[in-house]
């Protein structure tokens, strides 16, 4: 007993112990390597003394029913050996007697809405900007009071390197909206924002600009990790329709125009998002024109009908940079993005399709940040 | 498929769903609510099918032996309920066939180093200041350039509520430390930094104060999360001793004194850290007396012998407001602060032992800064 207080003495004092490392120590065991990427194959590993089955799927198999069984080896690791998919990010789980878990030797894992999820990247061209660049920028949670909404609300601020250190620069600023069960964290776990903007930053490929992203959902203060009671306000009553967007355009970019070092002008505006918050774009644009200079709408459609021209004319006559949208083939969204396509030819308005392989998914998402933000603010 | 397409179209469009009643409406299964506190007991729960055996473990419980097995139910839905511990946050985890798992209904949950794990927090007088205020405060993950230790370094700062709108006002800062096996985040996951002194500064029971959260690992630009390279200096040899405390001083204080409205004053600076942030806090304040003045170590020891009472007549002339010792009386750094004590008594410094029940845990450690929080500055 003493000479374990002398060892756990010596830890609390000396600089340099892990504490996986001591566990490893402690019980003895040899660390397991998960995923482990070695040329093209992709290794995964599981400990699992007592169970009977155990597989895994990752967000590269078509579907659920692609999942693939481990199998059994010694010290009761179970893995399994499969071709890398090809480089990007991918979530992942395992499946054991059942029960979906997260890979508890991986300490990678982005959280999607309410699940957690081990990450897996494959290194290759397509993913070189979602690794950490040299330099890089500040990442903040910061709080805003949002009368329209009558709550207290947290957004995500990304700002670029050197925005501490550079007093008196301004830049301009992306407002970068989230889909459906996301929240003002989304873009930087899933999105991978940060790492993105500091690679592109850092290549001379993006203007340095400030990176805001807020919480799309009305009702809410913060993501669900917070554990804030939601707003009791019926936000799918026609009467409170665009009650987001209005706070985003007439109290988020205030505050960030007041307490940021932000360019307060059209030309130094971007807005941005995905899903729903393709939606909350063209809304945004629709309902203020001349705010934005660049509007990227992802992944969503546009509803025609009565009132759209006259919007869209609007936008048209306050002057924009780029109208840039961004779709897989394979999307839901595709047939809707046909439409916002059809609305902006027959208003004679410039715009550009990217079109992509794949569907209504993050990897579609980062790749479209990673194309569109090399065309903003110049 | 054609209604499946305009049902996601409509999700897409519309700003009121969430993921997870999405997929509870797909799958047509109740959602598992787990953990739930009622009264003065506390429900488990997990949907296994074809599990043979689960149990979990709570930080309240003794030692892993004390882990209790869960019962299957109706629906392949496992549940214990037990009495509720006393009211603080603990953390808990499932065993599943052998295999260690988080709770997948809760998503709140803390990182320990390289471990995610479940939080369960239960109401009372003492866990009151570890939820969320009303007033909250920023929280940044920010870099800075270390020359001392040959590379670019994370640290997590909170700025306190008003801080972006108080353009003027300048603040006191709190440089506080974590322990082995933890990074720049634990002070804020496991910590819950944000959460107490919000509280305690709405409560009009601290003042508001900026808290700088280093990464205490010198080989290490940030937590193992970033996935980023260490630096391959030997950190062991004691040629290298106390190259994080010398970058602390020399570095991280000019640094945020340079970049954010920090009153530049020994009056104004106070240093706290636990076990080896506790040593961190001790080396800093002896190798640079007057830097501090309100220093707080917890759940440490101090090594006596030579050179250590010139040390702390130092920092005795220097002049020092605060010496605030936290530890548990079941701790195994008990007897390293019961010599600190008896090295500050023989040198006849005023100091505050603060001796809690329990030991190295974290529960002890919110509980500490719940408590020197409120004396600094004052």
């Amino acid at each position: 007993m003493k000479r374990l207080m002398t060892l756990l003495a010596a830890v609390c004092l000396v600089a340099t112990v892990n504490a996986q490392e001591l566990a490893n120590f402690a019980f003895g065991r040899k660390p397991i390597v998960s995923p482990e990427v070695q040329g093209e194959t992709v290794t995964f590993r599981l400990r699992a003394p007592y169970a009977t089955t155990v597989s895994m799927y990752g967000a590269w198999m078509p579907g659920y029913g692609d999942s693939i069984p481990l199998t059994r080896g010694e010290d009761y690791v179970w893995s399994v050996t499969i071709p890398a998919p090809s480089p990007e990010i991918y979530t992942y789980h395992f499946i054991v007697d059942g029960v979906t878990m997260s890979d508890p030797s991986n300490v990678l894992m982005q959280r999607d809405g309410t699940r957690y999820l081990s990450m897996l990247l494959v290194d290759g061209e397509r993913s070189e900007n979602y690794k950490e660049a040299n330099q890089r920028g500040s990442v903040s949670h910061v709080w805003y009071d949002s009368e329209l909404l009558g709550i207290n609300r947290r957004m995500t601020v990304y700002t670029p390197y050197g925005y501490e250190t550079s007093k008196k620069t301004k830049y301009p600023v992306l407002y970068l909206l989230h889909g459906g069960g996301g929240d003002e964290e989304a873009w930087t776990s899933m999105g991978r924002t940060a790492q993105i903007l500091d690679n592109l930053i850092e290549k001379g490929l993006a203007e340095p600009m400030i990176v805001v992203m807020p919480n799309g959902n009305p009702g809410q203060q913060a993501a669900v990790t917070l554990n804030l009671p939601v707003s009791d306000v019926d936000y799918r009553d026609p009467a409170n329709a665009n009650a987001y967007v209005k706070s985003l355009v007439t109290e988020i970019i205030p505050f960030v125009e007041k307490n940021y070092r932000a360019i307060p002008k059209k030309s130094a505006r971007a807005i941005a998002g995905l899903s729903m918050g393709g939606g909350h774009t063209t809304a945004a644009t629709m309902l203020f024109p001349g705010v934005f200079d660049y509007i990227c709408p992802m992944s969503c459609g546009m509803r025609d009908g009565e009132g759209v021209d006259a919007q869209m004319q609007a936008i048209k006559k306050a002057g924009y940079k780029l109208y840039w949208i961004g779709c897989g083939t394979d999307d839901f969204a595709w047939p809707g993005t046909e439409t916002m396509v059809e609305i902006l030819k027959r208003n004679d308005m410039e715009h550009t399709l990217f079109a992509s392989d794949g569907g209504h998914v993050w990897y579609n998402w980062r790749y479209y940040l990673n194309t569109f933000a090399q065309l903003l603010f110049k």
